[in-house]
């Protein structure tokens, strides 16, 4: 079995790109790597995510949209992610369960118990063996995602139209899943894009190297 | 509180047509109808019925399924039918929760624990009042929806492609539930759509004579 690393955070906390230099570096050193994201990572699931993203689904009900991202998650583990696991590969998935449960959770106030049995029955068993955290205040991640909206208009747009708050809730919900659950590694995101790779990489080293010891 | 009734049957079984003649009967009656149909009923749970009947879907894995039709449900429940049964109204809806038992779980042999979980979910306490079961031998009902698909090309093509031994699956799941649960009316729907008509007209009578009843 392969490694399953995924990458969470608040908008414009740098996922996408540490994700592609991250993947580089491993494939440097030999590792086959493959880089997903959610929601989508395959056509069907991509299908969902466009219904999810639409602006005009602003009218999808909170019981609905959980039940969408996990039927979108379903796809994508039993299509992507469980085999490169068992065809020995590296994944690196841009969000994964646990944005469910800061976004829809903590910044929504979903039911969280709903949210836990739906990551439960979605993910099949397919839990992270390393989860990074990107790290940093709301306002500069918002500073950052609003530029790079500006420059390239992303259909994540719904997420990053909402209101300051919603943001800080999301921010402190995954410090708190990170306190809770030793899977996580927490990484300082603001400084230079190398520097938060140095972080990056050093985190991915240590724990290679743990789950390379016999 | 209005009533909740849902057709339920194998392909070809008539409901489509006895449904716009119960719903006109029933106006004439008096009352106010509401005629509906899963997967679907409203916009954001027909873009996701065209994922699930799209012939290309047919890599969806089978847990992706039962979440898509599960969110399709949460939405149309919550936009549609829960709003139309509290403004009085008897919804007659082209099936339900029944016919993911049915088709995927007994037709297609999906995990019927997660088939229960996934329609209380969605379904969010919404059950049906009277459900009406369409019941023929899959021959006839088989040729009476290729006549129809000759005629009319519909999207349901997919399910229809399926074996003659899938079919009696579902018929007899659906006997087994009717069997099991006393909402259930079991009526015959071989004859003339006449003969059918009354049947139904005469199940329904009942049900509201006996609801309407201090």
């Amino acid at each position: 079995m392969g490694y399953f690393i995924t990458f969470e955070g608040i908008e414009g906390c740098g996922k996408s790109t540490q994700i592609v230099r991250l993947a580089a570096s491993l494939r440097q050193q030999g590792y086959t790597v493959r880089t997903t994201r959610e929601p989508g990572g395959c056509p069907l699931a991509d299908a969902m995510r466009r219904i999810l993203l639409d602006p005009k689904s602003s009218e999808l009900v909170p019981r609905a949209e959980l039940l969408l991202y996990a039927a979108a998650r379903a796809q994508h583990v039993a299509e992507v992610i469980r085999p490169a696991l068992t065809a020995d590969e590296i994944v690196l998935c841009d969000r994964y369960i646990d944005a469910t449960v800061a976004y829809q959770g903590m910044g929504r106030g979903l039911d969280l118990a709903l949210i836990h049995e739906l990551n439960r029955l979605a993910s099949d068993g397919v839990t992270p063996d390393l989860t990074l955290l990107l790290d940093m205040p709301v306002e500069t991640g918002l500073d950052r995602a609003r530029q790079r909206n500006g420059a390239d208009n992303d259909a994540e747009g719904r997420f990053e139209a909402e209101s300051f708050a919603f943001h800080q809730r999301i921010r402190d919900g995954y410090l708190q899943l990170a306190a809770d659950e030793v899977r996580f590694c927490r990484i300082e995101a603001q400084g230079t894009i190398d520097e938060v790779e140095q972080r990056i990489t050093a985190a991915v080293e240590d724990f290679l190297q743990a789950g390379q010891t016999p």
